[in-house]
């Protein structure tokens, strides 16, 4: 099969790979319809993350099953599926608790699994998927969805629910007011979600007019140009001399957070869900003297594919807007520059 | 009168101040019937917060309504009252989302008002409160309470409703496992506040017997002496190989907290309200990776005193078990020694 490979910063390639056969009873192999870049695949892309050796790369992806293990219950050949971005056992007490992402056996996309067997990236033709029981999604129904369904199942396997995520944690709800700090495809969805839930005055951080038009789309009522302080500022004179109730953190770097939690009432909430990075922090005493719950951390979409696929489902909501690119595979490398220069909000792969 | 003054670390002295007039038409004055001292008022005391120059202290106080300004509408004299910690108007916005903490027109005890006149503190025999009908609560029916009334009544001022908002920033409720960190005044009612939210399984970490009786009748059911990662092991010991899905941090150094962190499972609440001191920090990436939430901070005890009162006056709850010692006024340097050698839990001054 042709599957994405990094290499080091800047060298991503497609290349030929083994097919992936089951290796477990609780593999399964799914046929990839789908992919797409991360945000956090740029960290490596930079060279902010080293590269010590080749190894396959993507964890966003949905298909087609075509082989199942012999332990595997929940899922047929023929299923078409979502992969969240993180894999996971179903059964440990982190994943009852609803943690995936602390599953105790979890495997990383294109690293190993825990016999120390090596997994697939989800940038390539096909997956080997440990504990696919735990992992997979089947939406029901469909086999071979359209594009613009596509776009919206596959956002289902990281952005959108990290979005839904980060509105959580800052406990978005009807009446709330919502600042979204970040607008990439996890920001934009933040925006979606914050509308899904219910808000209705979401004011959305951006200087870009393509992110700022979908953010408009999925429920922004606002576009802020401003940084820092300005922004804080902003927010107050659109807020009627208050900060916001909700605000959600979707960058994660030093200049994101601080600007969010400025952003922040006393008493309100920060759903947090940018991969720290650049100096990021948490500063206690802010916290403590303005009352701000923080809540979020790497977000566990397995858990909210079910609800949000309904919704997908139903036409009431189009996350898949996020991907105003579509490449085959074989640009995988153009994906990524295209994503790190932001010359597009986020491009999806096709085999 | 009689008040309380901090000269310097470790010069606590008890003097002839002017008796508190009415300043502005919202004041009221009250007779101070018990206060007492608090664990952030060591701070001072130690050296570890500047004391520049002479000044009242003492943030903790109830008693009686001796007169009340010509805008005060919800008070009248002989009205048995609680003050809180921390002042507060009632009416600005900060007030009106519950975060009296955070109030545009505080004032500080032993500080200033917003007009810069003086604030008397609480360890005194009378206090001109600001902002009366934002900041006292009456006691209903009651004129003299008894000494064990009068305790509860002044933890309701600080501890017993800060540990009540370190409860709720962890999410304690029914079938919720506990971990306490912190066995002064704030956390053994920190163990109280989460038994009285429906918590069964309430670990308490003290290496004091005092100590860990009241945290024991406060509904603590186990005790644990370890201290940071060998704490966690216990606590994972104790709860069957998972750790705790709610922890509250009562102390405020970087040692308490680590071991808070180290003691709250993924996903799991760590509700904060020792006021950070000695380095401690929230770490984004431990927060991130095991998407822990951080909620509290500097209560708003006001917000807390009607329902807690309920249950006090009802027999329900006795959080004046943590005074172990009452003395005079007069031995207010005493107090602070007492309370800084950990040889009381806390001190109640009666004036």
């Amino acid at each position: 099969m042709r599957a994405t490979m990094i290499h080091a910063a800047h060298d991503i390639r497609v290349e030929d790979r083994p097919d992936p056969i089951l290796r477990h009873p609780t593999d399964a192999i799914v046929t990839v319809a789908a992919a797409c870049v991360c945000g956090s695949d740029l960290w490596p892309y930079r060279g902010f993350r080293e590269t010590t050796e080749p190894h396959p790369i993507g964890h966003e992806f949905v298909g087609t099953v075509t082989e199942v293990g012999s332990a595997v219950a929940t899922l047929s050949v023929g299923d078409f599926v979502i992969a969240p971005w993180a894999n996971s056992c179903g059964q440990c007490s982190d994943c009852r608790n609803g943690v995936q992402v602390a599953c105790a056996h979890r495997a990383i996309w294109g690293g190993q699994d825990e016999q120390g067997l090596e997994v697939d990236g989800g940038q390539g033709e096909a997956v080997r998927v440990p504990n696919a029981d735990g992992t997979l999604v089947v939406v029901p129904g469909v086999a071979e969805p359209d594009e613009a369904l596509l776009k919206s199942l596959l956002s289902l396997s990281d952005v959108m629910g990290t979005g839904h995520h980060a509105a959580l944690g800052a406990q978005v709800g009807p009446g709330r007011s919502v600042v979204v700090v970040g607008d990439g495809a996890v920001g934009l969805s933040g925006v979606l979600a914050a509308s899904r839930l219910g808000a209705t005055r979401i004011i959305a951080m951006s200087r870009h007019a393509d992110r700022a038009e979908v953010a408009r789309a999925f429920g922004a009522t606002d576009i802020v140009a401003e940084r820092g302080k300005e922004a804080a500022a902003k927010v107050s004179e659109l807020l009627g001399g208050v900060l916001a109730d909700s605000v959600l953190e979707c960058v994660g770097t030093a200049e994101s957070m601080d600007q969010a939690l400025r952003c922040t009432r006393a008493g309100g909430a920060l759903g947090f869900v940018g991969v720290p990075a650049g100096g990021a922090e948490l500063p206690i005493g802010v916290l403590f003297s303005k009352n701000i719950t923080v809540a979020g951390g790497a977000a566990s979409t397995r858990n909210y594919i079910p609800e949000l696929l309904k919704d997908v489902m139903a036409g009431t909501i189009n996350p898949g807007l996020v991907f105003d690119t579509v490449m085959p595979l074989e640009e995988a490398a153009e994906a990524y520059g295209a994503m790190d220069e932001r010359r597009s909000i986020k491009v999806m792969l096709t085999p």
